[in-house]
Order: C-alpha cells, then sequence, then structure tokens
C-alpha cells in the first residue's frame, strides 16, 4: 500500500500494531482522525502516553492504580481478611460494578495456560502467597474464569495455600439469571443440581 | 463503570470515541498499551499528533500530502490532461495499487448524500469546475463508487460540466473479474450485457 502522506504512515503503522486492528481499520481509524479537531487528537495522543508513563500497579494487590497503593486496598472500611483473587483489571471492575463484595484483590496479571505458554511464574502468585501468610487473611476468594484454564489456576493456589488453614471460595456457577434450563448446557446445569442451594424467600424482593 | 485509575479512564474515554470502537473495546485497547513498551506508546501517541498537526490537503486535487502539492500533482511525468474523481483518499491508494492509472486526481472529500446531509457545498467541487475550466483538461473520469449517491454526484458533475466540451467517462460496471455469471445480480449482468465490450485476445496473456 503506497501512502500519499508519510504522517498518515506512521500513524497507520502505529495504529495497526494495536490487538484487532488490521491495516484497513488503522486507516479508516487515521483518515477519521484527521478530520477532527486538533485538540481532540491532542488529547487522545497525549491521553495514551500519561496513561502508560503514570499508571503504576498497587503494590499490595497489583490492580492498576494512580498511587502506589490503590484506593481500594486504602480503603479501610472494606474487610481486610478476605482476598478475591481475579485474572485481570478487567474483572475488579466488573465485580466492584455488583457493589456485593466488600472485600479486597489481588490480580494475578493472567491465567495458567500452557497453549499461551503463560506459567505460574508469570502471575502474580508470589505477592499472593506473602500477602496470605503475613496478613491476617481469613479467606481466599477465586473469582477466575469457568475454563479450564481456570480450574487449573484456582487448583494450583489452593495446593499451594490449603495447609495454611485458610478458607478457599470460588464464584457460585450455575444457570444465568433469566436464562431457560432447556437452553443451558448440560455440565451448567449438571453442576447446578449438585450444589443446589437451599431455598430463601425474600421478602423485599 | 468505576475506573481503578483516573489515567485509563482518561485514555478510554478518547479511544472510545473513534468509529467502532465501544467502551469495551477502547478498555482491552488500554489495558494491551498498559503491558506494551513505553517508547512504543510514546510513538503511537506522538504519530496521531504529527499526522493531525502535519498532514497537509494538496491545493491542487485535495489528497492528503506532506507538502502544499502531492507528489502524484507534482509528477510531471503523469497525464496533467485527465482529472480521476474519486470520493476519498482511499480510493486514490486503491487506483494507483492497479498502476493502470496515470493522470492526476480531484479528491470530493465525500459524495452527494442527501441521507447524510452532504450536499454539493460541502465537497470539493468548485475547485474541480475550477481546474477544468482553467487547465487543460481533456477527460474527466469519475471512479465514484456505483451506487445511487455515486450515480447522483458523477450526474451533478456532468451536468455543471458538460458545455465545457471535456470528455467524461466513468469506471466501467460489469462482473467481477472470477465471479460467476449465475451469482452476479441482474442489474450488473444487465448494464455488462448492454456495455459489452469487443473482444481481444492479448497474446502475452
Amino acid at each position: 500500500m503506497k501512502f500519499p502522506s508519510h504522517h498518515v504512515e506512521k500513524a497507520v503503522e502505529s495504529l495497526a500494531k494495536l490487538p484487532g486492528i488490521g491495516k484497513r481499520t488503522a486507516l479508516r481509524l487515521a483518515l477519521h482522525l484527521l478530520k477532527r479537531d486538533e485538540t481532540d487528537v491532542e488529547m487522545l495522543g497525549n491521553s495514551l502516553i500519561d496513561m502508560r508513563n503514570q499508571t503504576m500497579y498497587c503494590n499490595i494487590c497489583k490492580n492498576i492504580s494512580d498511587t502506589e497503593t490503590c484506593d481500594i486496598c486504602n480503603d479501610t472500611s472494606r474487610n481486610q481478611h478476605i482476598i478475591c483473587v481475579v485474572e485481570d483489571v478487567r474483572d475488579v471492575m466488573a465485580i466492584e460494578n455488583t457493589m456485593q463484595y466488600k472485600g479486597r484483590y489481588h490480580v494475578l496479571g493472567g491465567i495458567i495456560s500452557p497453549i499461551e505458554g503463560v506459567g505460574p511464574g508469570d502471575l502474580h502468585l508470589d505477592s499472593l502467597f506473602q500477602r496470605i501468610q503475613q496478613q491476617d487473611i481469613e479467606e481466599v476468594f477465586m473469582a477466575l474464569p469457568t475454563t479450564i484454564e481456570g480450574d487449573t489456576t484456582i487448583f494450583y493456589i489452593y495446593k499451594n495455600i490449603k495447609d495454611s488453614g485458610v478458607k478457599v471460595s470460588t464464584i457460585a456457577r450455575g444457570v444465568s439469571v433469566g436464562n431457560e434450563l432447556e437452553f443451558t448446557d448440560e455440565i451448567t446445569l449438571g453442576r447446578s443440581i449438585i450444589n443446589r442451594v437451599p431455598y430463601t424467600y425474600d421478602e423485599e424482593d
């Protein structure tokens, strides 16, 4: 592809390195930016550079943060004795959005996946085990993907901490709220039968 | 959505303003950039800003360019007497890639589309009519989309230049190379029958 402008070519090449963005999409984005206000494009470019240079990882839970210790770890009103183990930052945001969890987190930065070449050494596991040893932790709550990789990671962590006497829990797996039973896959339905829960009736509902 | 970092939030907001990129994709891109080298991200951010600030539009054909007059208009070995009228920069690149056209271009910056509120006044039409009047133009070659909007734009231009005695041509419409006749839509097939061309046999093929 021959570009009529060297500047456009450079921008397209940089954009095309982003995941899921090919050369065609990159060109479309570049031509769109050419039509936008200069201040808009400066804001975009600088916001990416600022983010990369100034975002830190929390020294306790490894979540992204503007400060050395993140807002969640700094919040003394939250339960300090429970750690929710998640794959990445997006899971923290998803769980926070439910407003159903008021403990702390530990962001692994991935899950064990031999296929993708991710081993335990690539994850923030040592810092998790240290937290469990040194701090007064009562429960480790695994909110990892319900996949083979997720299950493998849960098992690996469990093996390493089972002697510490800490309670280990995982998120409930079952039929999604609003889903028909007949369209639920067999494994999920099977598990949701094995793990059936006592019926409670909440007057407020 | 509550972000753990203000810098990430700002980057996501800027990215989500790009066409076809929603909040989720923007977050995925931002988290990807956090893992990349600082120099990589600086290159991306600065390439976007540089492109916006330094790319010009050719003063003759309105194509994007690093200089006041673009490389194609500056190339004296190209035919100066034929103008290929296109919708945007991508069409110039597509036609250049075929290596079948050695004249100049005129980039309209859009096509007439009442539905999208684009009228003749929004396009680089006056400069096209000026070029046809003032320069020694023999042929105006319309390489516009084969849609109602494209046809409308071709008709509008034709109406305005038909008294100048300039030859007006359009790209050939017909069955795509490699396509089966039975799967070609009726209108295309019909036109390709009306506009059938003399058979020539090229020994070199």
